[in-house]
């Protein structure tokens, strides 16, 4: 991984940071942000970590992330900005900031881009995650990695590559791993932190969702209601991964989860395992978009007229591909 | 890890290895056996690889799995076997072969042990598998690490530190797995053979497991009744794995699952986490035992009374800790 001489410049050369991440932050956003803070303020800098987001319960076990502000106000008169820092995003409007005119910004990140933002970038798509980028940074400023940068960096790793499970799961990430293990990272701690810290009432819901679950043809459909909300007392960002939950079954090809919106409006959230459907191609055919593995979209209608459009975009699409 | 230079004699000086594993056979006891097998093999060695019990379904892409047999006959007469080598376990009986006499036995476990078994043992409680521990003898022996054994080590592997997640995930293991990686084990392949190959009968009864499932101060406690069994056409080795699901939780402390074997006859699992509770001494009082964190036992008793000896033992128990 070669990290360009420009962006070693910027963080030697300048003495503040403005760190910011996408919206909706999860284990890399936050576990990368908060380890190059760390870093960089060890070395006698001054940094500022922004989410427009708040930190998620569960994420709050991460060392320093009582530092991440949504406040623009304290910082350089609130709209002029002089050191962006942008991790695991690309531009402005996904970390909330379309508003600000930073005077100088780099950009971080292993998503793929094509666009403009950023006067220094580095763009690895072939990284498993951000935190990998980082981890790479810190060491070449010269900066220790500490106990607390380390458990921020492994958690970022383990959220991106479903703790070594996808096929971003390289030599070199494993390596990492074993190196930040060995500077204070305990897997079993962050692991229980990350997977093992659900409410009650997310678990009802679960539940809830997994009765509703169909099985037919290789798609499993599943549907969380307004009312199962109400009755369990569980928030939209509990049903982060449900929709993957299927995934278990050897027979399930594409999963689908229908979440109310409001009456006769649903998301849709489709997942597909394998090459053999794009379910991209089948969100776009209802205005939404994604991955070939992840997608999605809205749609106003009643469940089942919603399902059986589904159903039938699914099959037009499977026997395209056949 | 320093292997006992009696272990790589044996390897190097003899012809002929009977390697056998324990009954109810899990990825670390396979995975293990057959990266041996493949390994001396591969040395113009033979060998014989056995296990009482057939291979579980979701474990036959282990590359050679088809190698195991639970047959005797074929081997030395049945009952005379000159060179065994019992991996992952460190007695016959624990194998099923209490009726064997073996001329000479080597044991190469990573489980605890007081049994005098064994002319050679190599235990090592420290290996986080046993995989581990046959990686390394692999190595000494001078044999490559083809893919194919790299697919059986790191399956042993992963499933023995939950594919990383267990405090036994230490450096060196990770370090092990990135060069398994290298070799050709593909780790989103091997996730997906461990984790995503679940029958829907299976799924079925997960979810009546789950709506079983009750939650109070700390203790989830579900059950499955024979009929839960008839009425999914699921198996008892379908519910590996079940009662550490409600792990998730974070106010679970310790996870009760109660398996009917027949009428008013029980089969208790207990699971903890942290270090409050050492459930083994809960299950030694009811003529069971385990390890600190799993452990169960069994019971002749109708459910309600046998739940309420459970919580009774269980509140002693936490009483004395505190």
């Amino acid at each position: 991984m070669k990290i360009p001489d420009a962006i070693l410049d910027f963080f030697l050369k300048s003495e503040h940071f403005f760190i910011a991440t996408h919206i909706s932050p999860d284990g890399d956003a936050l576990g990368s942000s908060l380890a190059l803070s760390l870093a960089l303020e060890s070395l006698g800098k001054k940094t500022i970590v922004y989410d427009k987001d708040p930190v998620p319960e569960f994420y709050r076990f991460l060392p320093g992330s009582e530092k991440f502000t949504n406040s623009l106000e304290s910082f350089a008169s609130g709209r002029q900005i002089s050191n962006l820092v942008l991790l695991d995003c690309n531009d402005l409007e996904r970390a909330g900031l379309e508003k600000i005119t930073p005077s100088r910004s780099v950009v971080i990140d292993h998503h793929e881009t094509e666009k403009e933002f950023g006067d220094i970038k580095w763009i690895e798509p072939q990284a498993a995650a951000t935190g990998l980028m980082v981890f790479h940074i810190i060491k070449k400023l010269g900066a220790e990695i500490t106990k607390d940068i380390a458990v921020n960096l492994y958690s970022a790793i383990a959220m991106d590559t479903g703790t070594f499970r996808y096929s971003n799961t390289t030599p070199p990430v494993l390596r990492v791993a074993a190196e930040l293990v060995e500077a204070g990272a305990d897997p079993s701690y962050i692991s229980e932190n990350l997977y093992e810290t659900w409410s009650e009432n997310r678990f009802r819901l679960l539940l809830k969702f997994l009765n509703s679950l169909e099985i037919s043809n290789g798609v499993t459909i599943a549907k969380i209601t307004l009312d199962m909300f109400r009755e369990t007392g569980a928030l939209v960002s509990d049903t982060e991964n449900f929709v993957g939950f299927s995934r278990i079954l050897k027979s399930a090809k594409i999963s689908v989860l229908f979440r109310e919106i409001e009456n006769n409006y649903y998301k849709v959230s489709l997942r597909s395992k394998g090459k053999q459907i794009n379910v991209a191609r089948v969100a776009e055919m209802f205005g939404g978009g994604g991955h070939r593995n992840a997608a999605g979209y809205k749609i106003r209608s009643d469940f089942k007229t919603a399902k059986e459009k589904l159903l039938e975009a699914l099959s037009a699409s499977s026997e395209k591909h056949t």
